[in-house]
């Protein structure tokens, strides 16, 4: 089948593409170079791997040799070149959006493949979509860009759910995926270029340095 | 069975309460609306996704698309509704207490009922009650709660414990069950009440800012 | 088989050491008698659980109640005992490494005699020694170390390499075994002795406090 090759493909470029996100971030904290591919690894795989253990798979790495070749090749060429060149971040921004729809759409599409219903596939394709990027800034000492910024896990729900509605439409599956990662993407660079984000809670006072209880105290009414 | 028809709506309570706490911990934070509702879902369905992994079983949210309809409900509610009202607080710590007991509960159950031994089986169900919090407060950068402050992870080992030993002594299971929820909760409430905490180590000198090993320097003799 | 039997205490010593750098890291942090536990019990257990739940058999410790047993009594003892007395650093350290070593040839082993491929081996091998401590580091509010330090992880990742290479020279597997473990524990031990270190990322510029994108902003070409 055609499609399913070219989204293969995809699938790989998207771990290179995870996998180098990974590794600005080992950067920006000059972590060592086995270091940077521990953290490659985990935003490129971690993912794909919780999923596969909440739906009760094989994990895809154990059973595929290559994704462990193609983010340890990554991280070590990166890792030397990053030194030496600039690299292209507006390219990667739009890679990474790339990355993060076809993680989503291969996400979903296991889990409703399996027979779990829309709201567990939708869960499963944004959870291969953002899990690795959430280790990755945990372990680097940072809150969860996918939290913090930006329409990044929308994106994501987004583009898992039209999949899903496509195919309760009976359109032909081939069409829905490219359509949902179209839109996946579209909408993630559309909210990077405007700068868009989604309402944050409005603060009434300044949050203490450190929270006493998880029941924080309210704002006055 | 009518317990178990009580127990299955205090999980489902449990789940929106600790929904809740998720998504105060995400208002400190001033994250988004979708921040929001990953943190909720994590802090409510966490700790059972690890249990069921860990005893095998197929993870729980899985098997009921109920459980994360409730999460993104609750949050979506609060979300909009913590701006204009005061959150109920006392009321709040009062049933994130409700909760871990719950939470306890079901998880030394459902281990125990598949044969694991009672340590195990005591492991999970305290799994149950915290490691949706820990990761919680992880996301938001915190240290969790549950590992610096009163007792929390304590009130729930000492419930599972107590739900079987009383299993052992053959009391009746429901009220094995009802009494190791009371328990629970009574122990935390007063935790909470009179600011009980456990000894914590004494320090005899002030921790460097960025500790060199995981084999710290100690302490003069 | 007497390898074999050498091998569990070791993996019991193991289990001890990690448990201790746990309640190390949760005293630096002045956290209580159970968030020791708590920690000591994440620091110990949780690289091989993770393995476990990856490679997809019954995770070690539901199988041998042992292990939760050593690690709370570890814990507790180690608790009490670090007020009165100095504890061994440099035995620490060097104890940390065997630790190191025979939990990488464990995890190696498991997975290579379930078929799979060296690089799966090596990566759950890897995996066994550092993620209990990767955990324990985050939970505490510290970038893990082993991404920071000194050669922690590559020494896990020589061992496990060389375990599988020497099997596929046809060396008689208790031998192997052995080289492993005291080729990783003396890459550690030189490291930790000469201060020895992978080659950093070269810093351009000034970290920001708080990055604004996964993709970083790059160095002048």
């Amino acid at each position: 089948m055609k499609l399913a090759l070219i989204l293969q493909y995809l699938d790989f470029l998207g771990t290179v593409v995870f996998a180098i996100t990974g590794l600005l971030a080992a950067r920006r904290k000059q972590l060592d170079l086995f270091g940077a591919i521990v953290i490659a690894m985990v935003t490129a795989i971690g993912g794909g791997t919780l999923r596969d253990l909440i739906i009760g798979v094989p994990v895809f790495w154990t059973q595929n040799d290559l994704y462990i070749y193609i983010v340890v090749i990554t991280t070590i060429l990166f890792f030397f070149m990053a030194r030496l060149h600039r690299l292209p971040v507006k390219l990667l921004l739009f890679l990474d959006a790339l990355g993060l729809a076809v993680f989503t759409v291969i996400g979903t599409q296991k889990a409703a493949e399996l027979g779990f219903s829309d709201p567990i596939a939708i869960m499963t394709g944004v959870m291969t979509g953002v899990v690795g990027g959430m280790i990755r800034d945990v372990l680097v000492g940072e809150i969860p860009l996918v939290l913090r910024k930006e329409i990044y896990a929308t994106a994501s729900f987004v583009g898992a759910s039209l999949l899903l509605g496509l195919g309760h439409l009976e359109m032909e599956q081939d069409v829905a995926i490219v359509l949902a990662i179209l839109v996946t993407m579209a909408l993630r660079v559309w909210a990077i270029v405007y700068k868009i984000e989604l309402p944050v809670f409005i603060s009434y006072q300044e949050p203490k340095a450190s929270a006493k209880s998880p029941i924080d105290s309210d704002p006055p009414a």
